[in-house]
């Protein structure tokens, strides 16, 4: 089995199925990249991709992406209800197996690189990838959005890493980066007190002096009627879920309500439930080659 | 990806490692099989195989491995520790991915005719193969070894299920037969008071009322002076590895005893792990396709 790397652009098209689906083709049409998911929202206008492969085979398949989302999508036409500053708009690229997160943000940097003389638009650095800290965060880079980029790139802060001497206004920018597989974990509680999941969220997100891989909030599920702390757990490796987990139960004892269940949003890399069973079950010499899987497609 | 099944075929060969190799080659030499691991043990004069692959391609390789071992070994002249009565002792047939129980046990009983046409050797169903109750236990079918079995096959009780009208001295019997796949699992005692993991091993097992897909026993490991229980976990599906876990634990805590740690000796199926983290972070809906690597690898 060669290393594998995972990529979600997020592209600015939601309505125009047709354009779509040829975007999603320079998925399908490259050798050694596997399509896992896509799906398209006519709200926010905007489509999110998911796909993994062999590291050189994603970045040549994101870079045909990028291509076929600046011919098709003219930002200068585009409105919905998602913020977003490109065509395709952002680019995560996350190694999940036999490839470090070192050579990810090397292997992000080249393909930067060729977006920006490839599609003549303008590339952002972010997240492990990022030319500064200031610049880590998706949201900070894109903020005030498509419609303020041509100015802002010029401030010394947002100048971005590659790109052409004037903004493409069709094309507009993309942010590209290397980050580590993220968890998307709800927990729900036993109340429909939200004050309760927005405290217990306050406890454990990095922002408030918790967990320094996790970001929370608490809010209120309308169809269950349940509170429910929300959260990104953006290294698992790290902020591991099962310890997330024994905290929140924790707080919400001490509200004297209990947690009822818990469901992870999409995928999750095997380990982080490995993970969870080693801590259970005390496994301290427990190797990840004993995992029958492993050894049926290593 | 296509479905798997897995073989652990013994063989009554411990000692030349040249006719060990010889075949192993049976396995190396099939396409779509996969070898796993074996190993030879000169005291036992034995030695365990390990391999897995499209199930049709496994019970190929199957009987080329018991073609191999019959015209390599010769149990008359045949001396080690461990109980044996065959040149292929015994090949249980696992279902791991995509094939049934119920599939793998046909598959076993066309798999066990022809080592017997072929080997020109008897052949008994065991496990959940066995033509009758009886006829499960490997250790019964066993019992008396191959120094008795040209005998015992004439009682009622004992008649093989295939095999030629007299006993082959050279290639003796050999049980074929479906099993889920069992975990053998050690659980650590904070005491050298081998009692207590004696009792808490008479709690657990299904010989004395316990979970009924669990063997266990009490011992005290010599390297770490601490008491021990030892157990296979027949059918982990349904007696999981979770739930014995946490009743040894409360066992271990009536004796004013902890858990110190435990092990998972060799290979366990992703699943029963992953069950644990279900178990253990309440992820009531939670899906195996929402494991990343279920999908790289589907």
């Amino acid at each position: 089995m060669p290393a594998i790397l995972e990529c979600v652009p997020n592209i600015s098209e939601g309505r125009d199925l047709e354009k779509v689906e040829k975007i999603v083709d320079a998925i399908r049409t490259t050798k050694d990249v596997k399509l896992l998911d896509y799906s398209s929202d006519k709200d926010h206008n905007r489509s999110v991709i998911t796909f993994l492969g062999e590291p050189n085979a994603v970045a040549e398949a994101a870079l045909k992406l990028a291509k076929a989302a600046t011919e098709l999508i003219d930002m200068s036409t585009h409105t919905g209800g998602h913020p977003r500053m490109g065509a395709v708009d952002v680019m995560p690229l996350i190694p999940i197996k036999d490839i470090t997160i070192e050579e990810t943000i090397e292997l992000s940097k080249k393909l930067a690189e060729s977006i920006a003389n490839e599609c003549n638009m303008h590339v952002t650095l972010y997240e492990n990838s990022a030319s500064a800290p200031h610049r880590q965060n998706l949201a900070d880079i894109r903020r005030g959005q498509y419609e303020v980029m041509a100015e802002k790139i010029k401030e010394d802060m947002w100048i971005p890493d590659y790109g052409p001497n004037e903004f493409n206004p069709k094309a507009g920018m993309v942010a590209v980066g290397a980050r580590p597989p993220l968890i998307a974990y709800n927990i729900n509680l036993s109340t429909d007190d939200v004050k309760i999941a927005k405290n217990i969220a306050n406890v454990i997100r990095s922002a408030k002096g918790g967990f320094v891989f996790c970001k929370a909030m608490g809010l209120l599920i309308e169809e269950t009627g349940k509170a429910q702390v929300s959260m990104n757990l953006v290294n698992p490796d790290y902020t591991t879920i099962f310890r997330v987990f024994d905290m929140v139960e924790r707080e919400a004892h001490r509200y004297g309500v209990s947690v009822t269940d818990s469901e992870i949003v999409g995928l999750v890399p095997m380990k982080a439930l490995i993970d969870t069973a080693i801590y259970h079950l005390k496994l301290d010499n427990f190797s990840m080659d004993q995992v029958l899987e492993t050894r049926i497609w290593e």
